[in-house]
């Protein structure tokens, strides 16, 4: 079973709630771990500093915006970036808000 | 005397407090607007649904976050959007934040 939670499709990402997800530099750096990962991760390896239920919460907040897709494999909670549909839906975007991590000169 | 206040330059933009600027929608209405207008306006020429002192908070975060100048011409404070700056710094951003206008088809 893939990708089980609903997100919005391309079309339908709100810019309030996209925004109001972006401005937390934690949800930020949510997201630029999952995109140099370069594959989905497991929720317990995204290092932030909070607790758990503080962490699920950045999560689901990313994940009502669109902003990244998560399901289930056996127990655990897998979470991705939905690179190529934000980056339909707004192009630019994830690189503006996404620090660069090897852009090495 | 022109654009008296300070404003960052192009690389000096503070993300987040860029971030937390454009997440209000009243601060979005207030850059569309001079957007729109396509040259600086009087502060009381932007139409937004608040009082004029919390107009007034909304213009100076804008400004703080380097989105728009604001200067005095005698005493009318007038207000622009940055937007070659703002591009140079964050290329797409305005476009995705702010609702063209005018993209008859």
């Amino acid at each position: 079973m893939s990708d089980a939670r609903t997100a919005p499709e391309p079309g339908d990402f709100d810019l309030q709630k996209v925004l109001e997800a972006l401005v937390d530099p934690v949800r930020r750096s949510i997201l630029a771990q999952l995109d140099a990962a370069g594959e989905d991760l497991r929720c317990g390896l995204v290092d932030i500093p909070v607790s758990k239920s503080t962490a699920t919460h950045h999560f689901k907040v990313l994940r009502e915006a669109g902003l990244i897709r998560q399901y289930y494999v056996g127990t655990a909670r897998m979470s991705g970036l939905r690179r190529a549909e934000v980056e339909e839906a707004f192009p630019g975007l994830l690189d503006i808000v996404i620090p660069r991590h090897a852009t090495v000169p």
